[in-house]
């Protein structure tokens, strides 16, 4: 009898690129832990964003079964990438296996994930701060890509993570820059939804910035944009943003 | 300090009712598996179908991370529900933790299963037949309802499974039933989606029937009614279709 061939492509930077699409464009996934009692695989589902470094970030409550599940085993994994029209499983998803570590309100880290996760998912700001509230960073170890029947890939943690020097000085300014950048174009989150084929919609706003790019937001859709090379400084994500608007070189 | 009160409240008909739609409803689901290498829990995404029984069935490739990983460890939790408009959160959702056992060729219930996972997937003909893939059927054992904030509820395995003796007869004239109806009512499916609200769309057909309900489709929509008494042969099945449908008792 013969092996089975491999049904997994070789990693190239399409495939790179959609994955991180796919993480960084969730508000919600499915996130698989092992039960606290059990050890049962146990899926359910959780809002996300991502920190400055496109790690995810979910906001849970302590009386929930994962929560409970990532206290005894921080192993968890997340599947992200909606199904859409049609056969559901002709839609790219992506499976991201995840070591969780809370971040406490002392953490370093804690008001700029609050920050970023409020600016995607204002409706939290209801109950962030209740005391059985927790944030969890979630540090990608290894991601499995489908892009539909047949296109399946590996993927290595690293592949998820913005590795950029200037993550903490952009995370510092982010609100200030898309605050200026809003004051001199007041209409670049509409120009942008039209340019990038987003669906219609009349409040479009950018909701995150970061060295990879950019998130657009309006209600239920969230849409991600990716930059042709990691940014440097501020300056650098404002000048990118104008140009996938504007096409301003 | 005082314990935590437990979030989880007692459960109701309404509760088990409301599982029970979520689990059968559902085209397809976020799958939790215990990943056959590392034990890693992995989150993938599969198209689900019911047995006669209630039980949920699922139709994998061999190639498969979750397929391998049931091959080695037959637990799972499936997680249905559809986020739909606005929070996710607020959406109700069902945690099923399962048992999973394959489904070969061979099996007495194969071609049960065959029939009724393609009446709900006619696309699956294209690959059903295909070496490589496998049905398995879900056993539940316990069940995690999120209604939506604060509306949390445990469920038996048993809740989710249509005990009644007719099961098989049932499911041996199924499609002579569903044939016998829509001749003598034509517009059957049209009526039922109407009176029960489904989306509007031209080409709705029951895909399904068994003792406690019957399931609805047109394109990418499954609408599932479950029937206020489990119906004991084929006769009682259209009975009550008939009597949702045109309010004839």
């Amino acid at each position: 009898m013969k092996d089975q061939p491999s049904p997994i492509r070789e990693t190239d930077d399409d495939a790179r690129k959609l994955a991180r699409v796919l993480l960084r464009s969730a508000r919600h996934a499915a996130i698989a832990v092992l039960d606290s009692e059990t050890g049962f695989p146990f899926a359910s589902r959780v809002l996300v964003a991502t920190d400055i470094d496109g790690t995810p970030v979910i906001l849970v409550s302590k009386l929930s079964a994962h929560t409970r599940a990532l206290a005894k085993d921080s192993r968890a994994s997340l599947l992200t990438g909606e199904p859409g029209k049609g056969d559901p499983l002709a839609h790219p998803r992506l499976t991201t296996q995840c070591l969780a570590e809370p971040v406490e309100r002392s953490h370093a880290f804690y008001d700029r994930i609050r920050t970023r996760f409020l600016a995607r998912h204002p409706k939290a700001n209801l109950y962030v701060d209740f005391p059985d509230f927790l944030f969890f960073r979630l540090k990608p170890e290894l991601g499995s890509l489908n892009g539909g029947f047949g296109r399946a890939y590996q993927l290595e943690g690293n592949d998820l993570i913005i590795q950029s020097a200037a993550n903490e000085e952009i995370a510092a300014c982010a609100a200030e820059t898309v605050r200026d950048l809003v004051e001199r174009h007041p209409d670049v989150a509409q120009t942008l939804a039209i340019r990038l084929n987003a669906p219609k919609s009349a409040s479009w706003r950018i909701c995150g910035i970061d060295p990879s790019g950019f998130d657009l937001i309006s209600g239920d859709f969230l849409l991600r944009y990716e930059f042709e090379c990691l940014a440097e400084e501020a300056d650098h994500i404002c000048s990118n943003i104008s140009k996938t608007a504007y096409s301003i070189p």
